[in-house]
């Protein structure tokens, strides 16, 4: 008997033998037939294009045929952005006359073998504002909090009115923006140094797997805290709700942004004056990263001017959701959910995430199809405009609110499987963590990379635990936010990633470029498909163990494992109570009052950093109190908000300790 | 067979006989011993003092003794608010020198047989300003929203620096003073005119029911919005919990109020000057009840002085919580909860509700010592602090959000059971209609009072039922509001009432006086206690049902009843789900955003007014969006929000709705 099932036996009194029967058989369909799906990037496939629609009516389609018991389209009509056809963006320096210098590119290279396909997107940040802005250049290293304290507060730099220049990476680019905005820019350029986005000893693709010079990162920046379609916050964006006007709209960046590679960002950094940049503002470029403000003295009159002619419109989106019926708890449902909108071909962000659940519903159709059921409903979902600020699944959960509340047990997150070679690693709630580390022993000792059973650094052994941290918080930057920062759903997300104490750049070099080809998966990030297997069994073991065990495997410490001891002799009707205590222990952490100034992150515990969206901040309101309390203006008034914070992290972890008191 | 039973026998199939036979035994026990508690109204127990206290104590021995499973005394500290003891509050009437012509009383003559009672509290206005702000008078009609419309669109008359005077009755007197305040007054000053709180051809009391002209009404001039505590908005007034500063706290007028009787209003109404007052401003006192601003020509010189130190104070309150754990779903409740507190004796308010909620736990004490138990569990609560703003309520839900969102089938008001002699009437929330209908009906056939079978002019005849609209909106003004309005759990409230159509006085006539006496009760308002009966058993056959019940008796159209009807053939669990279904249909109407700046009330179809707390408003949202809107600054802006409050009625609707689909 493999060690993992060992284990899950001595844990298990709902039928042992049974249920790991199941679950073996489960994982035999999931992978007998397991593909990472190439026909789902061979086309571009952006949010709210035929093209996209077309993937949706043909996703739905084999879900019906695979077995499930439904699969429908559900659409929104939601805000999207997309560079106007005829007036391309690019960013110009122009001399004292106006007259361009130099223009970056208007698009990326096509590779090999796709010169033909075409609706490429070129590189835009999605929301941008539009406008010509023309100034001085001032350089802000990753556009951090902490770096435009630096420039303000140390070097003295006033950033009002200039046009900045940041690298990518570190932080989700709409805060970067966001801090553009607070500083006065008047326009932000974001680019990707090869310091963050290429690997030592690698060549760029398709020799290798780094960006090339003329690639460069599509993406949002909008600000949006969890509202979803930035028209219909708080609701979903159907043909009978209110949109609010333009103007109004929370979260859209007020200035011009674009995002360029560092062939076009040497051009113009190469010439910058100012001071001296502290060492680690430094890139891998063979340029000064000079600070500015402006170009040193023979470049003196010489500007920047960004032209950006973006524009937003309402566009339809679809979701495909799936579902197979409980045998035993149907108003129970266990969601598997990730997105198919893709910036361009999307082969790993999020094609290896979509292959994922389109080969779990594969699996459970035809489990379905063998006369089985699990003991919970499941919900598949294939969610649209996640690249657009997680609009798919946000407008279903606004639409879903109150049944969701009522009735779903756990969401499990399946963008991108694969974003690096290393190790696997889990983003979860803590109830979670238990059942994780069973499931990952039994996945370790059936997957096999390299001659190497799976890399699992999180339980691996203890001190690769502690040491790499690898059971992190989950932070946001993809489609479980609703479901777990609002509505308290349990939540967990899983992926194969990369040594993040060896591997300095960030994400992944060619993430959301045009070089994200079926290609680069098969090449280089996982040629077997092994690591894609080892995701799809970690994500597909949590769904099936989550919607079919008779005690929902959540660990409130002890809470659970002693009662499961004794399920066989327990009363139905009390299992149905445990199991509700269970499921509602994350929603016992929502307080319906939200963060200050965030209303839909309403986790007292967990929230998207207020500084890094991609970031997981414990206890967020007490860290964004205390943030910067030094330089308060009204310290008083500061500390007391500290305190309330305090508070009502007290009150909130009271309230959820009592959920968990004996009924009566 | 009764009538009822018939009925009643008809619609159940959960072992219908068994089902009667419980009820039966149920109600023989409720009204074997019941009596109407002389001994909770010998002395005054004002919220936050000693004696208040010592009758918690009392209820929850009591409570032990009769057989709950637990009774305990539940604390907070919130603010209150009293008179100083050596600094009374009073209206003078001053010369030019400032010298006192006149001064309002200091206290009601005190009735007689309780001449040595001590801790009376005079009259006051519960959280007034202190001050002693001196002016002109303004007669203010009722101090409605229209009459200061009329005031100041019609008469041209500014209130400004003035102090106003207003007549008790038609709405909350919080929205008075708010309404005062918006008008830019300084002070306010509140009377019972004989118009609204004399009927015709009673005697005062003690020879008959109608206030006498020394008598005041007090009560508390908050605007809280359901904020329970005001310096804990959202959260249970525990010790670890942070408290606003007083001048954040929301909801406290800005100026003194104060209620004085008609005795003494005479004196400041019978030398007003200025125009004539429209026919329906007109009292019932000897004066010209004009509108002023200031005195006729005589006394142009006089003015009105307030004189108030009534102070503000965090003071620990005291909920009685009892329970007896349900046979069959334990962690599903039902809750009938009233308050303790009282302004001074409390005879009507609110010691008959809380009689009711006394002899129910006597009944369901009894039948747990011979063994029964209901299906579901039961919560008995008696309140504290409720003339305080509803705050023993508040505290506990906010405590409790969690366990009560997931747990709680209905909350039972108990509040007055009696306040008037000519019919039941019932408020409750629509899914309750036919259960009420169908309890009101066995209680019909039971009780008999002064020769005629109860007046139950809801179900008398249809055409009663349409012509008098008994069965009624629940507006707030007691303690269901966290309950219905904040969390959405199914509501209801039952009391003997006036006869609206022929009875013009307010409430009733002796409202908050000293003169709420036990005798006042058994002379005139129940001499039998045969209302008291009706009342109980009402309210008990409510509580006994939605706990005892093998499907909750919602009624979601035919949706419950249809169900009910296979109900022994389905599955246990089958059962729990629909119960879930049925349990959640009010919670689906719960928007988590609240009303625009009503944080608090949160359900889309009902609302207290917001021109008038105690009544209730259908599609709050809308109507406070429509209200008074051709006056608008702004009407494109005001039609934009009356476009987003039906979008936001329509997407919970909608979303209400879904819930009802069959599962999967």
């Amino acid at each position: 008997m493999p060690e993992g099932l060992g284990c899950e036996g001595k844990r298990e009194s709902d039928g042992t033998l049974a249920a790991l029967w199941r679950l073996q058989r489960w994982y035999i369909l999931l992978f007998s037939s397991f593909c990472p799906n190439r026909k789902f990037t061979r086309l571009p496939h952006l949010a709210g294009t035929q093209q996209n629609l077309r993937l949706a009516e043909q996703i739905r389609d084999e879900w019906l045929a695979f077995g499930l018991d439904s699969a429908e389209l559900v659409w929104y009509d939601v805000l999207l952005s997309y560079p106007n056809r005829t007036h391309p963006n690019y960013i110009s320096i122009v001399d004292q006359h106006g007259d361009e210098m130099f223009n970056s590119s208007l698009s990326e290279p096509v590779p090999e073998g796709y010169e033909h396909v075409t609706d490429i997107v070129p590189p835009y940040s999605a929301f941008s504002a539009q406008g010509r802005p023309q100034g001085d250049l001032v350089y802000v290293n990753y556009g951090r909090t902490e770096d435009f304290f630096k420039l303000e507060r140390e070097m003295g730099i006033n950033c009002t009115g200039k046009i900045v220049i940041a690298r990518y990476g570190k932080i989700f680019r709409g805060n970067k923006v966001k801090n553009a905005v607070l500083a006065g820019a008047k326009g932000i350029i974001l680019y990707s140094d090869p310091a963050d986005y290429c690997a030592q000893g690698v060549e760029p693709y398709p020799a290798g797997w780094n960006l090339p010079g003329g690639g460069a990162q599509r993406g949002n920046v909008l600000n949006l805290n969890g509202a979803g379609d930035p028209l219909t916050p708080g609701y979903p964006a159907k043909e009978y709700t209110y949109r609010s006007k333009l103007k109004e709209g929370a979260g859209l960046p007020k200035i011009p942004v674009h995002p360029i590679g560092y062939h076009d960002a040497v051009h113009l950094l190469k010439n910058m004056g100012g001071a001296s940049p502290p060492p680690d503002w430094r890139g891998a470029l063979n340029v000064s990263y000079r600070i500015g403000p402006g170009f040193t003295d023979d470049f003196i009159l010489n500007k920047v001017r960004m032209n950006i002619h973006t524009y937003n419109q309402v566009t339809r989106i679809y979701n495909v959701i799936g579902r197979i019926r409980g045998a035993r708890e149907p108003d129970r449902c266990v969601i598997l959910g990730g997105h198919r909108d893709a910036w361009v071909f999307g082969a790993i962000d999020p094609v290896s995430g979509a292959a994922v659940v389109h080969e779990t519903v594969r699996a459970a159709g035809a489990l379905r199809q063998r006369g089985w059921r699990p003991r919970r409903s499941l919900i598949f979902a294939s969610w649209d405009a996640e690249e657009f600020g997680l609009q798919g699944s946000t407008e279903w959960a606004e639409e879903n609110a109150i049944m969701l509340q009522e009735r779903a047990v756990a969401y499990i997150n399946a963008d991108s499987a694969i974003e690096g070679m290393y190790t696997l690693r889990v983003d979860c709630t803590p109830s979670l963590h238990t059942l994780v580390y069973d499931i990952t022993k039994l996945v370790r000792s059936k997957v096999t990379i390299q001659k190497r059973t799976v890399c699992i650094s999180m339980c691996e052994t203890k001190a690769e635990w502690v040491g790499l941290n690898c059971c992190s918080k989950l932070g946001s930057g993809s489609d479980f936010e609703a479901y777990f920062i609002r509505l308290g759903i349990t939540s967990g997300r899983a992926r194969y990633t990369k040594n993040r104490k060896t591997e300095r750049y960030s994400s992944y070099p060619v993430y959301h470029s045009v070089y994200e080809t079926f290609e680069l998966v098969e090449r280089f990030y996982d040629p077997s498909f092994q690591r894609l297997e080892a995701v799809g069994r970690v994500r597909a073991g949590l769904v099936f163990r989550l919607a079919d065990a008779l005690i929902i495997p959540l660990d409130c410490k002890e809470y659970a494992r002693s009662l499961t001891q004794y399920a066989n002799t327990i009363h139905v009707l009390a299992v149905r109570m445990l199991n509700d205590q269970l499921m509602y222990l994350e929603r016992a952490f929502i307080d319906p009052l939200g963060l200050p100034g965030r209303p839909f992150y309403r986790h007292v515990v967990f929230a998207p950093s207020s500084h890094n969206k991609y970031a997981g901040e414990s206890f967020p309101g007490i860290y964004d109190a205390l943030f910067d309390i030094e330089n308060a203006a009204d310290p008083d008034r500061a500390w007391d908000e500290v305190k309330r914070q305090i508070s009502i992290a007290t009150v909130t972890v009271n309230s959820a300790a009592n959920t968990l008191h004996p009924v009566a």
